[in-house]
């Protein structure tokens, strides 16, 4: 569905995944397979050579391959047929050796695989940029304080540094993941009809390591055509990361609220307006990864119901991969990308997040009293005081302040100095600060290190 | 993905839900709301009928629009600017009154609204043909022994009728469910931005009336802007058919194996054929069927996910629809419309069938033995004796019906002819053959109530 | 995982989902099958009412049932043995007669019809009890207005009544839509080892029709052994009420916000406390309503991926509905509980929304006055007339009146004392009261049918 | 639903989610983190010593815990409470100390990450004992032919031994992936109310360090409330792992059926019979296996969708995961179980095997044959002779060789010999018998490492 392309998904990574890519893709495998089996002589160089200046994706009809699937049952089949005459008409001998000894399934799951290699390429340049801007975020930020809430009422404060270092941190875990998931995911497929690549006799083995080497892919012990907790890997992986994703944005939401407006997004001319109410600033980017944070549980659940298929290559269960994982990656690179710009160009307010803080007359520092309290009088005593001083404080509208300050058993135990310190928004924030430094310390790192591997 | 569009899907139905069809169908409602608000005096009738003139897709352009979508956030805040900026080409004062009183969500979930009322026609029409289909094989198959099945294991015979019978009367309920769903789901939304049409002033409950008529649609009691469980009913319903579609090719797949071989697809010209085995014919129809059974759970899960909406109009929610439902409709419709035209080609071989009965030789008559002993010796004795029975054919590789001639006990309570019309697959099919009359009464009597409402 | 019961769940219908209630109900049936089958004559009189007497779940050993259930696959294997044994201990005569006819699959199938038939009606009528909760809501605020939010971000005003009146309409249509599930779902399951009854002989068309009748069930045309859309739309209409109460739910968590305090949970001595914050007053019923909803779709999505039954009986399908469909009723069940227990209760505070409206001083106004100079001034020059305006007041910090008051084009059309008027929330709220009326008058007709079908 | 825990669940991995189980889990979190406070001087040792000799599970009343905890929205509220109360009950001064500076959440988390570390020493111990057992399979098979099949038809031979291998190869990646989950998923859990840890002060990262040193749990930099991807994370591996395990189960169930037969459940007393029919033997593992993979993907789903919490602490989506992935944990576990138990026991058929090679009278061999014409033909010429001498084989009912024998163009290039061995499904099995020696290889080193690491 194009029309809402532009604002679902991201072209730098909708590029390996059209229509376009993907026969290419399909065509890189076929060209490989003919190059490795010339090397190790299964096939003539002269076959080879030829075969391979063939398979240049504008040299096919794509609709006619597209009609021709619904017959046959997937792609690969018309676009060999396609292949093959293309190659006969300029060497005959040629075409004979187009596809030798692979299967249909050989050339759509390598032929995946180089996409998602594509796609990841970008994705984790992408998550390095909201990393960043997180990282950003957080330093900048790291004593600025903020109302800490649970269960989505005030609870006690926090720095606006550590909720960004919240957000960064789980990005630095999905970027680990990410690097994990290579050398199992993406990893050459050949196997011939049912895997034992009988097709290819007994140079079978060297064809299956120089087709790796020649498309720098690992080669992994078996063909996998109908184990699929590799691609369904793929998939959890981008499902949790949306997940994150749609956390971040649900805190982004919650705080561009009219009544608590601590963050915003960019404004950008014509950006989130209303077609009637010209007061609105819709949250454009929270919406984009919200709904992609909402789409892709059921795609995940799909990628791993799709596992159960049969015998040595399956029915339904392969053919319900294949949109589904390329719509997964492309939701949820969508949703990178906008965040990431968003997160670029947070607008943020301190002094609203300030005035918040006192928005319940100081009820956000009764964990600190009652903390101090109970050094002296007990955790038990302590609470049932502290919720007592709260309730009134509530339903007289008076500050906490004042309510403690009455109250002659704090009075035993704590002086008027010591009172104000406990209601000091950057006082009772523990050990935030060292927490965002742990995790700008562990991002450094990471960047570091990701700099030393680009620039060796 | 439109490569592979005519594998998964139906043109008839994918129509419904082209880019083109989309805006149209948005443009339908703009133009429908001058003409309503015409009609009750709110604008002037020279504005409607200028409006309504322009409201054309051809006259859009789609790409800008998908452009400036991703920064809007949806797709009516940059039609109604384009649309109005071609009104006010003509007549500035039409211009004032484009999109009067209304919101985007109004333009959105009415044009959605709109699409799904003809995907619904041309699939309800479908759903009848795979009936027909069904009926045709109930009928011609009723008395057509073939080994039931449970637990994937032989059990005992039954009809390929009754299986016919069974497939069709669950198309049957699916049909009566897409008779209700109607009246319930496809209504018009109006509410204007919370759904009060404050905009719309004291004429708002006429132009909502007048509207609705207008485009054919009931005129619901509030807009359902936020409220979701109509929009979520359609896709439980899809999500249902999908599952009975699956069955349906489940069936076919198992019964297509090699070793069984009691149906198979129909044979054309290039389909279900291999990269390189020449003798496969591969069920093409029960893959892409099982795929899309196979993906519905996933995209009806997130329909119901995302019915969880903010207030009078969500975030995120309501976006995830936008590309969810029209992808399960379409998958849905595209299955319905291959297993329609297997179906209607099915071939059957019902000396297969009576081979396939044969293959535990007897075994699927013990039950057929059993009851008949249980009424003379009791349920648990022959319940016993026919386990024995059954573990002494098998270990021995004899029939059945030898063991049991064997046995003293078979001996005193059953005759030789007893015993053999006891293993006579025509006769132990039980009330099968009113049972297929039963379902065939119903589709009859569907199908004429049909053809009435039709032809009245 | 009983520990969590009393969170999550609602007595009343756990009951009907109990051990012993599954039990009870499976033996039901084998009770009423044995009655069924004495009234047309198959089994002896005598039998039956020996059978009947032996049918009760105190007699049998719950333990070692489960036990032996590991190996033969289900629990009515199991049951039919104990069954059988006791009766054998009494009337050896009559064991023969146990379970005649009938497959495993008979009796758990029409059991869980039987739960599920329990436990609707006490859902039905916790259904209507939250209605009415919700209908007083919104009779009694009808007029007061409250902050319309679109994109979680203030837009226009409305009332809470009119906030009240769409849960309400909601709830209604999932009334509506159990009324329509119970014929199709909650019928009688009886087909024998296949579906053709052969184990009945003759008489099996008898016998059917007579259990049912015993039962109070419908007799559907064919046995649904492996045709599974019922129960599954048992699922999908609990999946749809999920969603609705959970979109209830976030509403009510999203105004019980510290900042906006709009509404908020009843109180009660240590409901929603904090572990050590003593100020806070925990949304608890929102969170368990919010969980039920966010687990809902991934257990419907089960049960229809569930629905791909082989052949005759299926393998494994069968199996994954037999805890998922309990969980889903019984959390729903528990949500609807918990929900309608609130709302019963639900604190509102009608200061706080008035002070809310403000909270923009005056922009969620824009429309209204935008609606009033777009019929004198033209829709694109009031939106670009008040665009600028509300961007002066959030730069100024000015109320929107002011800045308005100064505008010389305002001036021109619009008196001071319109202006004045255009500001006034109980002004434009539009159609709000009319459209609360219409659904009251429906929820009031329900209720009425509702009484007079019980005391006609 | 106890009643069905023998046959879907595991007792050794059920044992760590009982509420028993789940209770001492949390009151093992309270009592190391006193010792650890005490440890680092926070509290006095004295109070520490106490508090720990009170955490024993049965101390505690369950049933009034789980019912205040209705009220209190999570068990950990009236568990303090009960605790503190036993605490006070034996030194007032020591119940002052009890869960100091903790939040709920920390002891939830942290309780459930010990539940899953306990869990998944013994799942790990399951899956070595599901490798050997697909290792010996493996191994004693690597040269018993057997029919190759994709999409659900014959395709070409392949090795029973190779088939083995593809099951232990995604077992073993398995096993890799819970290596790499446990550093990530089961680390501490602390943060107190929003993750400053304000309420230890000073000490708060030596109490953390301690509390982490002290369950032998990983320290993470931040606490990880509202940052889900961990606990999703368990959550996606046991869901990947339970889709390898339903591939297995439907392989197994594929044949296992009755027309195929060339592989059965062990066989047991009382195992997999029929309620009616004598001669069945239910599959009953599989159809364990299948509905556990069928269930895994929608508790998958639900973790992924619960993601989205709000804040420092979320609302709703925490609540979710409770029940959810105990029984996602649970469900794969005794899938694994049963899997395991019936591979250790697998009855392999070869003599069917090599049957239901002949079932197509040559046409698997077909390939071969048409690659080694092809060598001298051309692939295309070649594939166009096969396809109609498959065609002619099936119409005429004659095997493929005499169909072969009689073609001239095969005469040229192929002596009867050649033909002969290329018909012969121990020759045409391609690279198997190196495939299956590379899988054994690494399981084998696999096997050698954990010895190595348990003893070093």
């Amino acid at each position: 569905l194009s029309l809402l392309g532009p604002l679902f998904r991201w072209d730098d990574v909708q590029e390996s995944f059209s229509d376009r890519a993907c026969l290419q893709a399909m065509l890189d495998f076929e060209a490989a397979l003919a190059r490795a089996e010339a090397q190790v002589g299964v096939i003539p160089a002269s076959a080879a050579s030829m075969i391979e200046s063939t398979c240049a994706v504008h040299r096919f009809d794509g609709a006619a391959l597209a009609r021709e699937s619904a017959n046959a049952g997937n792609l690969v089949i018309p676009l060999i047929r396609q292949l093959t005459a293309q190659v006969r008409e300029q060497d005959a001998e040629a075409a004979r050796f187009v596809h030798w000894g692979a299967t249909s399934q050989d050339a759509i799951d390598t032929g995946l695989v180089l996409q998602l290699r594509a796609a990841l390429d970008v994705i984790e340049g992408e998550l390095d940029r909201l990393a960043d801007a997180l990282a950003a975020l957080a330093s900048e930020h790291r004593a600025t304080p903020i109302t800490g809430r649970t269960w989505m009422q005030h609870a006690v404060p926090t720095t606006f540094g550590l909720k960004a270092a919240g957000w960064l941190d789980a990005i630095l875990r999905h970027r680990e993941r990410f690097d994990e998931l290579r050398h199992r995911a993406l990893v050459l497929q050949l196997g011939g009809a049912v895997g034992t690549l009988a097709a290819l006799g007994a140079k079978a083995g060297e064809v299956a390591a120089a087709l790796a080497e020649d498309l720098r892919l690992p080669l992994p012990d078996l063909a996998w055509h109908s184990h699929r907790d590799r691609i369904a890997e793929v998939a959890t992986t981008f499902g949790l990361l949306a997940g994150s994703l749609g956390k971040i944005a649900r805190d982004l939401a919650l705080h561009s609220q009219t009544e608590v407006a601590e963050l915003s997004e960019p404004v950008a001319e014509g950006r989130g307006g209303s077609s009637t109410m010209p007061h609105k600033q819709n949250p454009v980017a929270a919406a984009v990864v919200l709904a992609a944070a909402a789409r892709a549980p059921g795609l995940v659940a799909t990628m791993l119901g799709a596992m159960i298929q049969e015998d040595e290559r399956g029915l339904g269960g392969w053919h319900a991969e294949w949109e589904t994982l390329p719509e997964l990656v492309g939701l949820t690179a969508g949703a990178l990308h906008h965040l990431a710009e968003t997160m670029a160009g947070l607008r943020v307010d301190p002094a609203r997040m300030a005035a918040n803080l006192e928005a319940t007359r100081g009820l956000v520092f009764a964990e600190a009293v009652q903390m101090a309290l109970a050094e002296k009088a007990g955790r038990a005593a302590a609470q049932r005081l502290l919720e007592a001083a709260c309730r009134r404080s509530q339903a007289e509208g008076r500050h906490l302040r004042e309510v403690l300050a009455d109250d002659p058993t704090v009075g035993r135990h704590v002086t008027p100095e010591e009172l104000e310190r406990l209601l000091d928004p950057h006082r009772y924030i523990g050990a935030a600060d060292a927490l965002v430094e742990r995790v700008l310390a562990r991002h450094a790192a990471v960047r570091a290190k990701a700099r030393g591997e680009a620039h060796p």
